[in-house]
């Protein structure tokens, strides 16, 4: 049984129209890739694999869903917006020829919509092909406003089915990073400890990873963002797990040291002062609080266990449908932090080019006491007699 | 140990740099996203994640990977290209703040590489903002030229390196299918049982999937491309896997339908008509035939068969660092097959909304004689009794 519900997509839509209106633009668009979709499915619930996708939402009247020559059949039975449009634009980079073809063109959707002037979300992702036909269309550039900005409050404040779908996400990301704990040995690849999540995730409820999820071990540790490779873990060094899931398009993530064999004492120092700092963390983000004083707080703490020069960004970043969205949390983050809000507390530390890890999980903003922790499964120094 | 050497990237840097010179270019540049990686991936072993990145090959000189605010680790222990540049421009499409970041822009890298005019390839990939921020720094978009044409041949035909990459992904492709038919019963879902094919490919080798490998059954699996969801497989239904592995960037894919419990007649000659279409495929891609000829010869077996209507596409697409990548083979294909070049034949076929399966496995042809079929495990019509 799917967690959101038509109406949820519904107010959604209502939502981008009040924007539309309320910035004086005929519609809004918003554009999503297959690495980068979650535009896209917040309006329709559909992804696009291979080819791309828009919504258009219209400040009056219906929405569309604009696919590519090749998703139709795959779009029809995923959308929750019934009115689908065809562009070749939308067709796979490698640009494949479909001869014959009669799709309509951006000159149409224009005529079809009125559209004299449109906001357009996923600017920094629009390919610059695409952009030339629309401004041909739209008569100009002028008539193109970048609307990731208005698009933002939409999904600042999470609602309960969203929240739900993020706690499941979670709880899926959980079944993951237990099937690493009892499956791993050294001599295992990164990519194999990859896989055995993958499995677990899905088999607990994940349509799939929430993003591409990685172990790196021993000297790529000290890697923020990764891929498993094919090198095989070992005894005695970090092996850095960042684990998530999806569940209808909102994912989670765990971050997680992990210990075989013996830790040396330098190591698990280094590896308690993140874990403190990831636990003071969650204590911190409380509904009313500056966003750049939780980032402060946590960072000082951090310098003043002489661990400085080991940071590499804020305590937490937001997440939702994709598990690293606007906000971020920073030092110079100048918002307030409500309650509804949902962040990935995320502490990764390395020492330079030898080693580093991430203590991550995803937590909820409450309206009174510290946030809710969404996963906690293995959140200890896992050292592992193996 | 890697199958590619260090040769092999210096061999196509050259490649480059003579196409950058045979086309009166200061410069080729290739760009790539998290989920078009190839283009980035073939020059510098290095494939972005949540980050853009490119490389610049100039016709005289060294070449550069130049990447984000965030991938510096990650990419200087992966590039084969030592030279690594930031640029703002390949952060992530949420646009995190980086206060007091000195970067260098667009405008340094056409100064140091004095860059007049530039091909760039992924040309359709390219960002409209990052489009703007590039040309102004080129003096005009009249000095950027399209260089995905340009930079085709190089991979059209497929080096002993890369064929061993597309056989050891292929091999692993077959361990996740094997998987699956070991695993499935009713009840399982879609995405679990990727799950399962995910964990054994990466046990046999896989450094991850291939591309968002896909299980659709019963109505779902008339999608040609799809995306697992939480349905349930059922007996008496077609469940339609498009599986694939990826070995050291090389992407393989297997196509099979699996019908549990009993399988109807039609079905059985439906599926049967494919596969006989998908075995032809392989007799008919012959080095010195016009691939056009091979799609009119396979598709006029199947209209011959009664089954015309439920063609979407061309029986061949060609593979490599990209599961789908150019050349495709429609009827109207007018180059001709070369020994050393490598396809996926691709047989989806489609009853309207009812059901549809694909075969798939990937070939190599050859300079005398059918071509060399790369993964068959499987390759029958699996009905399980389960």
């Amino acid at each position: 049984m799917a967690i959101l519900k038509q109406s949820d997509f519904d107010a959604r839509l209502e939502a981008a129209r009040e924007t539309a209106a309320k910035n004086k633009l005929d519609a809004i668009v918003v554009f999503s890739t297959e690495c980068e979709p979650a535009q896209v499915r917040y309006f329709s619930d559909y992804w696009p694999s291979f080819e791309t996708a828009a919504v258009l939402v219209p400040a009056k009247g219906d929405p569309a869903l604009i696919i590519g020559p090749e998703s139709l059949t795959y779009a029809s039975m995923r959308t929750r917006i019934p009115d689908i449009i065809q562009i070749m634009d939308f067709r796979e980079s490698s640009q494949p020829d479909y001869p014959g073809s009669k799709l309509p063109k951006w000159t149409d959707v224009v005529k079809r919509y009125k559209l004299r002037k449109i906001g357009l979300s996923g600017y920094f992702l629009f390919p610059h092909v695409m952009m030339i036909s629309l401004a041909k269309a739209m008569g100009g550039m002028k008539n193109i406003v970048p609307a990731d900005e208005m698009i933002r409050p939409l999904y600042m404040k999470k609602s309960p089915g969203e929240i739900r779908c993020i706690k499941a996400a979670a709880k899926a990301s959980e079944a993951g990073f237990k099937a690493v704990l009892e499956a791993i040995e050294p001599g295992m690849t990164e990519s194999e400890l990859c896989g055995i999540a993958t499995r677990a995730m899905t088999a607990a409820g994940a349509e799939s990873t929430g993003y591409p999820i990685w172990c790196c071990s021993g000297p790529n540790s000290c890697q923020a963002i990764s891929r498993p490779t094919m090198r095989k873990v070992k005894r005695g060094e970090i092996i850095h797990f960042s684990i998530g899931a999806k569940v209808e398009g909102y994912s989670a993530s765990i971050g997680r040291p992990v210990v075989l064999g013996k830790c040396p004492k330098s190591t698990l120092d280094f590896l308690q002062v993140g874990l403190d700092a990831a636990n003071m963390t969650f204590d911190e983000m409380r509904a009313g609080r500056r966003a750049g004083d939780v980032a402060k707080k946590v960072h000082r703490y951090v310098i003043d266990k002489g661990y400085g020069d080991t940071l590499l960004y804020g305590p937490c970043h937001g997440t939702g449908q994709m598990e690293c969205e606007y906000p971020f949390l920073e030092t110079s983050s100048d918002y307030t932090l409500e309650a509804g809000m949902t962040f990935m507390q995320d502490m990764f530390m390395h020492r330079g080019t030898k080693d580093g890890f991430r203590w991550e999980d995803g937590l909820l903003v409450k309206a009174r006491g510290p946030a809710e922790m969404l996963s906690g499964y293995g959140r200890k120094i896992n050292v592992l007699d193996r």
